[in-house]
């Protein structure tokens, strides 16, 4: 793969000076453009060789570009509070937003092709990492990213000429670290490594673009007019068939809303017994017992390596609040984290969808307590129209991922669907409309809801067939009792941390 | 995932009566409208538990439609004859043409499954194992199959019961096999497993559809509903916007046509030292001896082990031809195959585009030599417009991953780009013009694409660039010298023989 950047490819100086002016202002325009219409984000990953050039790349792209809309980051080893998160935390965080150019010099890529080149990691365990981050730019593809992925290649005997020469000239010779030349050593390790990470994520929409990295003129050009040649294609085809067009959903009778048709009425939530229920003052003693119970396991030494991300869904008016209340009545403030979803902010609605829960993910030994959840996207998203068939499909197994992630970090995952029966709803929703205190929590929304009952129906059957998971199962509590919801919520959670404690 | 399918849905006999015979007719029409369109290959997956009716629903949908446009595929373990090829071999084989409904009753996640619940495999291969799944599963959408995959489901309690049931029958008793009971056993690895598998290979595309076995009429409507959703959706969509209009090329100008934006003349074709010569007296000795080499190497006892797999691509009149006849040559007639390809036959064009290069995958011990191949995807296909850009982007992975299953089942894969002269070219055509015997060589095509040498050089430079693997590396031939070819292209041959002999 690397057999085209070994050639000795070089610009002179004349053809660059005649050539760069124009690069550089088209650039800035198509930059301007990016920003002004919040097109997409466009994410820059600057990969490859050590001496090829990466950091004057990035600077170059600084200086050329308007660096006001421009994020670099240079991803070294993970820090201490990155470490008490799942690996690919740090990147979500900096992920650029719509018209902002991201620069990861050093990105997801580094970590798993080092591990491999000083084999800490098994083939196999390379391969799956690979696998993940199809996944995950595919994801950023599906939202609207734009990827360019840049490979700066420089043959062995360049390598070891351009460290030479870095280390001769006493103004440079700080460039050439220790640890620059144990990696010479490894370099055909590192080649065929690479190779096979460069080979395994090349897809159609973000393909690897492999340049050689010794002559800096031709490098600088040719990273140029690639950059400039994505964004501007990108732009143009949105032109010519506006982000508007292509995210609107088709017209969705019921049928289209269905991902298996049915032939009976039986299904997973009317299967529930919605009558059980528990008398007041059994209630109120259980609720003591676990309440101590789950104070003495949040307070496990075993904890602190483990994240609790407890995720509260259900229909409206299923006493998500008042069961939420009774977990956090239990715990010590300083440890849990209550994130209530309502619609995303304009921040978050300039990034893909699952950012705003990834920056909400629970340290090691701390609760979040999500109070709707990602489950939107196939819940109200769907239901309503708000996603297209295709991205709440893709949904449901880019949740999975994300879940699994946080599994294998060693968060516990608490998934809860608070069943009420129609009838009970509507008796809720009078009682809250009389009550003074609680009229602000009827809308009218809840009343619109109320009407696609059926629909709502059929997407929480949906969502827990293709959600629930070893990892993160879902609990379906009746809830039409409240007393009896509140101590089945409280014991779940207490029999998972025992479980995983 | 499978809570929806244990709740024990059933469909009295009245309501099946009045549902089925509509149900039917809906879809033989939507299976007689897709074989008159020769819409699309119709892939149909059922996977189950085992007694969850699996064999009878193959047999329902034989019956309610017309099986003459029905493949039903059991496919149980290899055959020695499918043993000596990659494991997909026989699934390839099997892919239904456009047009036609193949039934996989056992597919390609039977084995991965099966291994796995009988520990013989790693959870790590498992995964890998999967996830080639769902890059085959792409590929198939890509090319425009349907997939459907079904999987019926039964509980624990549901499957023995079964079984008992249809044992205390003499006239059934015969159905439930000593592994039956066997498989019961492991029902909860098998179960957990299956849950795996299901949530990695569940796609927006291709999403797994779970149905309760137990109840034979429930299943029947089900299933029935299923895939006339899934067929009749397709071919409602693709009146609407016809395939044509989608698979059309855009008015592609060279720009289009550029993966990556050159910034100098340099490349890997023009870094060719194309004035290297042998004389020909050297020529004819070194041929000999290299011919004798090869003979000798096919007949190593340790070849039994190892298909080979020659390629030979390069410009037109670079002498192809020529250097294959110095190869068989020097085998036995009965261990080659010559596969001249041209134009795929209407046969393959109603198949995805690798899959008349599968069929001629060589066995174990034998030679399979390609002269051009299935590169024509990013060569001839890309310049000419013949192929949407997304579609040979993807060709890259789609190539470098037959490959690799090649590769990884010991097919040794030899791959040669003979290069000539543009000038070299031209005299080669104006002899062949005057020649009597060589004058079916030459057409008004060659000349065509003589035309377009700019386009294909860059073509020529992305295959290397993208395709050249340490399994399966390219050999760029200087070719201005036929002799200088042939034995640079006979010794290849060689050395790469006794590397993994």
């Amino acid at each position: 793969m690397f057999e085209s950047a070994e050639l000795g490819h070089k610009i002179d100086k004349a053809t660059f000076s005649r050539k760069a002016p124009a690069l550089r202002e088209a650039l800035l325009d198509a930059q301007y453009e990016a920003v002004e219409k919040k097109a997409f984000p466009i994410i820059l990953l600057v990969g490859g060789v050590d001496g090829a050039g990466k950091g004057e790349t990035v600077n170059l792209l600084n200086e050329w570009m308007d660096p006001r809309h421009i994020q670099t980051h240079a991803m070294g080893m993970p820090s201490e509070e990155q470490r008490e998160r799942p690996p690919m935390w740090r990147f979500w965080r900096e992920l650029p937003p719509k018209g902002k150019l991201g620069i990861f010099f050093g990105s997801w890529y580094t970590e798993p092709i080092v591990a491999r080149v000083y084999a800490r990691t098994k083939r196999a365990a390379f391969d799956e990492s690979l696998e993940q981050t199809l996944r995950f730019e595919r994801m950023l593809v599906d939202e609207g990213a734009l990827i360019v992925k840049l490979w700066l290649h420089l043959s062995k005997a360049a390598q070891k000429k351009r460290f030479e020469t870095l280390e001769s000239d006493p103004n440079t010779a700080w460039r050439v670290t220790k640890n620059d030349w144990k990696n010479v050593k490894r370099y055909d390790a590192f080649r065929s490594i690479s190779e096979r990470a460069l080979r395994q994520t090349s897809t159609a929409e973000a393909p690897w673009i492999i340049v050689e990295g010794a002559d800096a003129r031709y490098r600088t050009l040719t990273v140029g007019n690639v950059l400039l040649k994505a964004i501007r294609e990108r732009l143009d085809r949105d032109a010519a068939e506006p982000a508007a067009s292509r995210a609107a959903a088709p017209k969705a009778g019921r049928e289209a809303l269905v991902v298996s048709p049915r032939v009976d009425k039986l299904d997973i939530l009317r299967s529930l017994d919605l009558t059980k229920k528990i008398a007041k003052p059994k209630y109120e003693k259980e609720l003591l017992a676990l309440q101590a119970r789950l104070n003495q396991l949040s307070r496990h030494p075993g904890g602190g390596k483990h994240g609790v991300a407890l995720v509260f869904e259900g229909n409206d008016a299923a006493g998500k609040g008042g069961a939420i209340r009774r977990i956090t009545g239990a715990l010590d403030a300083r440890t849990y984290h209550i994130i209530p979803i309502a619609a995303p902010t304009e921040e978050e609605r300039a990034q893909p969808y699952l950012w705003r829960f990834w920056r909400h993910v629970p340290r090691r030994g701390r609760f979040a307590i999500f109070d709707r959840s990602w489950y939107g996207r196939v819940l109200v998203e769907r239901v309503e129209g708000f996603a297209r068939p295709d991205d709440w499909m893709r949904a449901y197994t880019e949740i999975n991922d994300f879940e699994a992630q946080l599994a294998a970090d060693g968060t516990i995952v608490v998934k809860f669907w608070l069943a009420v029966s129609q009838e009970e709803q509507l008796r809720r929703f009078k009682e809250r409309e009389k009550t003074g205190f609680k009229r602000f929590k009827i809308t009218d929304e809840d009343w619109r809801n109320r009407k696609k009952w059926g629909d709502y129906e059929v997407a929480v059957c949906d969502m827990i067939d293709r959600t629930s998971t070893e990892e993160a199962p879902w609990t379906l509590v009746p809830a039409n009792d409240k007393y009896y919801a509140r101590v089945m919520a409280l014991r779940t959670v207490c029999d998972r941390l025992e479980k995983a404690l």
